[in-house]
């Protein structure tokens, strides 16, 4: 965490309603509609991590037997179709091969055949390193008169994203990642679209805690009084005031650009050490965490626990990805070239010791 | 907050299945189930506020169609039948006047009625000031298999409470209060009664955030391997950590003792101002949290905001009460002689000034 968000934690806490927590409130909700690229009012942060925001858009953007599309392309696919079953709707998976993305083309044909309410897409697909092209899937999501949801948890600040400009419909993301925030809340922003189904439910959401009105009462988003709704975790409130600062300062496109370029660097970096990407095709690859196969005859969990030993926390694959691959975030202030090169250089010798090893043990024997 | 929380909430981020931060965890479940006086294994920290810890006992404990019986003497007994009602659940309530607890007899005759399979009662309802009485509701609900379901997010620390002893089935509470953390974590406390039942849902439960059982894995509370579910919130689980260990250090019976002592003395100064406690049974009040009458042609308001600007925030009615009390909360660290003293001029110079005030509006008039 940068130093200015420690220090937004650790102030002292003020009431959830308190007036100068109510200002608070205010920024923090204007830089979440910076970040999205949105002008959209009802842009809030849930008081949750970013599963809670997936759990906020689909409750209440469907109605029990509506019909959602899930595009499926690695575990957040998975969860969205889970999470929508819970609840009761008509699920309609399009599934990817993990690594790969889906082709307008045939979005646009399962949205046709299956007239959804909702369309489910990850941007950030972080099981799997792809980042999800984005143009031209709300055009049609808009022509059918479908909401168009879009996960950026991964994502955020790290591939391109204009919420409006790509005519999405709501969109949520987490503050663990890009944004160098402890995790705890969900920031998340709907469409008026989306917003007129939301008022035109038949059922109520089937959560207090997670109803959009409610929140987006709570938050300033309408011209009407705020209401007590909950207590908001104040402290992690603090510390993504401070978060979305320290990225307005930088400027979001600045910042992608940053990721990207950093990107590059570490794809050179796995190149020398003759490490493959997971993603081919380097136009799908998500700038702020790269999957890397994991070679042949490499004990992928004793590599972790070397590199863990050394101070870099390496994630294993996640889901269909489980055993195959590394996942190795460069979010937010670790995309810079120094920790980089760092991080190659910790690689190589974790590569190095566990082929040893491996050596040593087979003479042994 | 006391220093241990603030140094726990600034320490570097681990990752949410990190060996370090999984023994972080633990200590955090024992924490938990000493302040709730249980050894019950399924006991954890919902990632929520307070309100997060009662969608997941009431999601968890019910399959939709089934019958809560809701003991309503304020607004939390509001919310719980809100809550339900949005699920789908059958909803029966005994409303007691606020302010008033409601008699072992009257709740034993409408369990024999209704045969609700879980009863919901808040101990400490901080919109009225009460403790409610819980000796004996537990037998009568093990009696007519109903789980018993108590909420203490206002009264745990502060009154007595031992969920064991009082045969209850489900408890929830949050940081913000006694344990002095900040808010956004609920811990939460189910028993073996409450598992087998969670274990023989017919309809899964309709959200994966707060799916007990999927929970109680990540927390490492049953004899298999933890699964990823969802990124904890880091920082406040440290400060958790330390907010429980601060606890501990006093020990719970000492805790609650002392929060008890303090009441008096605040009875004993609102005497002196010549205010009223809300609840008039002296038994029955909440001694964290003292609701005070407001005096006629007093501006409860201006009150609140002159104490405001001395430092001290206390809050309005809530709900029925609006209007009609003040709510003064003496948590934890606050709850003190020197800052009770301190709290009684304070309130002693906002009643005089507001007077003032009144009368030199009077005279200009």
């Amino acid at each position: 965490m940068p130093p200015m968000v420690v220090e937004g934690l650790t102030q002292p806490l003020l009431g959830h309603l308190h007036p100068e927590f109510l200002e608070i409130m205010d920024d923090v909700k204007s830089g979440i509609q910076y970040v999205f690229q949105t002008n959209n009012p009802l842009t809030f942060a849930v008081s949750g991590s970013g599963h809670a925001g997936m759990e906020c858009a689909i409750m209440n953007l469907l109605d029990q037997g509506e019909t959602i599309l899930v595009v499926q392309n690695g575990v957040w696919g998975q969860r969205a179709a889970d999470l929508s079953d819970r609840l009761g709707l008509n699920v309609r998976k399009l599934v990817v091969p993990e690594g790969e993305v889906i082709s307008v083309e045939d979005f646009s044909e399962a949205v046709d055949n299956y007239r959804p309410q909702v369309a489910f897409l990850c941007h950030g697909e972080s099981s799997t390193g792809v980042a999800h092209p984005l143009e031209r899937f709300g055009d049609i999501c808009n022509a059918y008169d479908c909401l168009f949801l879009v996960d950026v948890v991964a994502s955020l600040g790290g591939a391109p994203f204009h919420a409006d400009d790509l005519k999405v419909d709501c969109v949520y993301s987490a503050t663990q990642k890009v944004l160098n925030c402890p995790p705890g809340l969900a920031p998340i922003s709907f469409s008026e679209k989306a917003l007129k189904k939301m008022l035109n439910r038949k059922k109520r959401v089937p959560s207090f805690y997670l109803d959009a009105l409610e929140l987006g009462n709570y938050w300033g988003c309408f011209d009407e009084p705020r209401r007590y709704h909950h207590t908001a975790p104040i402290s992690l409130v603090y510390a993504l005031r401070e978060g979305l600062s320290f990225v307005a300062q930088e400027g979001i496109k600045n910042l992608v650009e940053r990721h990207q370029k950093n990107a590059k660097l570490f794809y050179a970096a796995l190149k020398e050490l003759g490490l493959e990407p997971y993603v081919q095709n380097e136009n799908y690859r998500l700038p702020c965490l790269t999957t890397v196969r994991v070679p042949d005859g490499v004990d992928w969990k004793a590599v972790q626990s070397k590199l863990m030993a050394q101070g870099y926390e390496i994630a294993g694959g996640l889901g269909p990805t489980a055993g195959k691959i590394w996942r190795i975030g460069t979010f937010g202030v670790n995309s810079n070239p120094e920790d980089i090169e760092a991080l190659k250089l910790a690689l190589k010798s974790a590569l190095y010791e566990q082929k040893e090893e491996k050596t040593h043990l087979k003479a042994a024997i």
